[in-house]
């Protein structure tokens, strides 16, 4: 199994939305962090430039990375400036802890 | 030389255990940022879903990954939902500021 | 376009020196988180050890990777240990989540 790394930058706002979508697309686990920005990031223009924003993590099979990548697009869409980006990156070895393999227990 | 960089997300209360095997595994340094997960990387079903956990990050030469993968899974393993996760990526460039290369003085 | 996604951990103290040097560089946005460490990235022999550094990300057109790298070696600079360090990963898309595509509307 190949598994990328997505991470994506968007407003702390639509945050229940990712989760809600996570959900629907079976994302088994995401990682969020409060960051601070400047640029399309965030809002360039504002006088605190360094506003914030939050960094979502996942770790995903190859085959959902296309579909998780235009979610979180829809989820966080706006045409506003700072509406934020998202990557795709390789990632070699992928293994949960519990099970020190690539997947988890059916169910589970 | 070639270098990765690890990822691991585990319980918070893993850390201490973490570093002494850092110490004995020569790790030059690390970094740890306190996340929010839900999924695997937390309790799926727990009512406060997005619990603290630590995101622990580590640039080593190739030759240590697999040694360093290993140990993560060690110190931080447990049978229960929430033990985390832990990935290796590829890394193009590394260079220490302080040098301006990959490498470091002798005993510092 | 290729895209890199380049990450420093550097001591906080350096970060608005940082950002006047990423406008300078026409950067068009950056990613700035707080962390702890220990080891090269910090300074090994405080008590305090893991003290508090700041990490920056930034996802860049690959012709301006190594400027920016070189720039932030130039910021960070420092001959004493804790000055941190500056790493460059693959990306295989990026996207800004405004306009659905690498790139942002000229002037915006």
């Amino acid at each position: 199994m190949h598994f990328k790394y997505v991470v994506a930058i968007v407003r702390a706002d639509v945050l229940g939305e990712l989760e809600a979508m996570f959900g629907s697309l079976h994302v088994r686990g995401i990682t969020v962090t409060k960051v601070m920005g400047f640029g399309e990031y965030t809002d360039f223009f504002s006088s605190n430039h360094l506003t914030e924003h939050i960094k979502v993590e996942i770790f995903v099979e190859e085959s959902k990375a296309e579909a998780i990548t235009n979610a979180i697009m829809d989820a966080a869409h706006s045409d506003v400036p700072g509406a934020g980006i998202v990557a795709v990156m390789p990632v070699e070895t992928f293994l949960h802890i519990r099970t020190r393999s690539e997947t988890l227990p059916d169910g589970a």
